[in-house]
């Protein structure tokens, strides 16, 4: 019986994080304070130890992941690369499909591979707590975890909406010690101006990262996490695509094309980065491997986007960063389920997708829920609503194989499982989610509040 | 760095099932039809396709796995057997503590072990149709997933007040193409006549039961699947033990005691019963590894029960089974959340515990959702409220060898993640939980309906 899964020891757990800086074209455009003057590392260590400021600022090309990190992963990692051998067969294609397994996290999806990494520099730092924001609850989930591995207290501001509307995820960041607020909140400044205004107000994302920040950047036994878009946040996802290089190894084949979601871009750059090294080097069969960033067309920021100096919050807190985007208070429709609702893409996969390195794509949201339907029937697992976008463009890409006769591999990032998204699953069954045009008027008009300069 | 993950190669997936028959000192007792007289195949036929009855009835020691059931395991076997190294650390104790991650499969749990093997010899059997019941939704999920796997139409019954508060179970199953309906359903005579009785019933187990078990024998092309309890589901599940006794091998070390919860039995069977080999033989180490059935102290029918014939089910539909039971119509109080709350034990595992090859113990509720919480706080991994009666019984083992310096080797059946359990993980934070006696005089009463043969 042949095998489906390509599992590494975990002595093959990887030692080093791989930075893509170091085989970028040119060097990454840096961050500016909202004067317009590059951000200094002063500005942002406030709420960010230093070893992490280093890292976000490096051209290294390889960085050592420390021991005790390696020792978290060791729970659940190396993750597994699996043959999509039944999903391959159903499709009747000659094409290879294999998936990069991140829902074998105890959180569920790729996150925790950053999140263990930041508690882990907080702590060493001295750092006693830890404050994030969290939308629908999967990020929140992951820092609850490494923060319980690290003995640092974690306190949550979730968007209230999501608080009342989705219990479980705060139940198990309460499992792992965490302390969650439904946002706007009374603990902080901003929390209790904006219930002033409004006291129904149901939070936003951009409302939650500012109670988040305010808390860290008022304590100074205190610090900020963040989810995605930033350069480590990136550089700690490689090791993704790290462990898939050495499984594919294992499998006696290489991918000719990687697909993986993109929203903040951090799914995407742990799976595709490593495989840029190779490129950089003219590949590894002569040929580079494509790298394909999916986002859904409801919040199409590579794709329809403008390349532009931007906030990297709603409400424009944050440094300044070059990115593609929709305009820092863009906001994806209502109707919009599968999460990836960020209105810009990390800094370093716009740049790279600017100088043509990698590829991005947009789908429309019935036809990624109609591909996860499709992969939990074949393969079992019924995948995160944002990894379903990487399997829409795997599964057309395979049969695009099959009229063409080409036995390409293929690899999807499967970033989580769906076990907390069964609500909008149920949506898309009682016929509740519709494709709509990617909404043109509305990002038009953020676009008219970008920053005047950069 | 020290690997704490044993994973088996999918080549050395067993190409058998154990069946512990032949290693009983004495033949399984038969089950009995209503008339006190040993069930025929023929009766049993109309509801089980024969390769199952055969198996029901098999005496030999290992049967083999049809390549078509591996093929399906092969999506997520060898499950991991896991060193629970954080765990030994926050208890200070010089035991090791290892457990068998049957979380891993796409539904959750090791339930997909028998329901995938029962749908196969459906399928080949010409049915198109399985019914089955469901309560919390495992079982139903399982069946649901393997159904699709062989193409077989399932229909769920599950019991309506789980159908209403735990809609995302059912979403599941819809996901994996079965139909749901909650029971009482109108769409079988027992339905409608609860229904008649009743507009408002919300269902039981009992009555979910008789609803498939109607539906099945009244459709030649239609057949029914139990999750539990049955000879040939707890052969199926030996998978698990299978498994664990060659990462043993691998990790070089061996268990000295095993702990599974058990319900209706069928986890604890899967992880015991392949150890039972062993001590039929004197034991791997010159001594029998020690096989400990931890059951709810709120539904304890190994510890507290009787050993008689007694139906399966709730309603009376069933073949009678020599088992310990609690009587047929006992019904746990509502304040237990941890599952595990059938009335009686597998008559295999029951007899087993009569003749002394195995043991069990009770544990109470709020000391298993503490070990749980301990658990997720140490490996990450949120258990299923019933792998934390095993997970219970292991940290006081451990802390016993804390005491008295001994390193044992420990064991434990992680039966599945709490996913789709956090609401009773929220009660017991809330305190809503509460520990109580054992209902000393509902088992009275209901013991008092036992059958009067046997």
């Amino acid at each position: 019986m042949e095998s489906l899964r390509f599992v590494l020891p975990q002595s093959e757990i990887p030692t080093h994080w791989y930075n893509v800086v170091a085989d970028m074209p040119n060097p990454p455009l840096p961050p500016l304070a909202p004067d317009g003057k590059p951000a200094t590392p002063e500005q942002m260590g406030a709420i960010f130890p230093m070893a992490i400021l280093e890292q976000e600022m490096s051209s290294e090309r390889w960085i050592q992941i420390p021991q005790p990190v390696r020792e978290i992963y060791r729970l659940w990692r190396p993750s597994p690369l699996v043959r999509a051998a039944r999903l391959e067969e159903m499709l009747g294609t000659p094409a290879r499909i294999y998936y990069k397994n991140e829902g074998v996290s105890p959180a569920g999806s790729h996150k925790p591979n950053t999140a263990v990494a930041q508690a882990y520099y907080n702590k060493q730092a001295g750092i006693k707590r830890i404050t994030t924001e969290t939308g629908a609850g999967q990020w929140g989930c992951s820092m609850a975890l490494a923060g319980q591995m690290f003995g640092l207290e974690v306190r949550v501001y979730m968007v209230k909406i999501s608080y009342q509307q989705k219990p479980y995820r705060r139940s198990m960041m309460q499992t792992w010690g965490a302390e969650v607020f439904a946002s706007p909140s009374a603990m902080t400044q901003t929390g209790r101006a904006a219930l002033e205004k409004d006291p129904d107000n149901k939070g936003s994302l951009g409302l939650a990262i500012s109670e988040a920040v305010e808390e860290a950047a008022s304590r100074a036994d205190t610090n900020y996490a963040l989810g995605s878009v930033l350069n480590h946040v990136a550089l700690h996802q490689t090791i993704i695509g790290l462990e898939a290089r050495k499984q594919f190894e294992l499998a006696g084949d290489w991918p000719d094309i990687v697909f993986a979601p993109c929203g903040g871009g951090s799914s995407f750059a742990g799976i595709a980065f490593p495989f840029i090294a190779d490129n950089a080097a003219g590949g590894r069969n002569g040929k580079p491997v494509r790298l394909v960033a999916v986002e859904p067309s409801s919040c199409p920021s590579l794709t329809k986007g403008q390349y532009a100096y931007d906030f990297g919050d709603a409400s424009g807190f944050t440094p300044l960063m070059k990115m593609f985007t929709l305009g820092h208070d863009f906001m994806p429709p209502g109707i919009h389920a599968g999460g990836l609702r960020y209105h810009g893409a990390s800094p370093l996969v716009s740049q790279l997708y600017k100088e043509g390195l990698i590829e991005a794509m947009a789908v429309p949201q019935l036809a990624t829920f109609e591909a996860g339907v499709r992969f939990a029937h074949a393969e079992g697992i019924i995948p995160a609503p944002e990894s379903n976008h990487a399997i829409r463009a795997a599964i057309d890409e395979a049969l695009r194989c099959k009229e063409s006769g080409e036995a390409k591999t293929i690899l999807v990032n499967l970033t989580g499982h769906g076990h907390f998204d069964m609500a909008s699953y149920d949506r898309y069954f009682s016929g509740e989610l519709e494709d709509f045009d990617y909404p043109e008027e509305a990002i038009k008009a953020s676009l008219q509040h970008l920053p005047k300069f950069g």
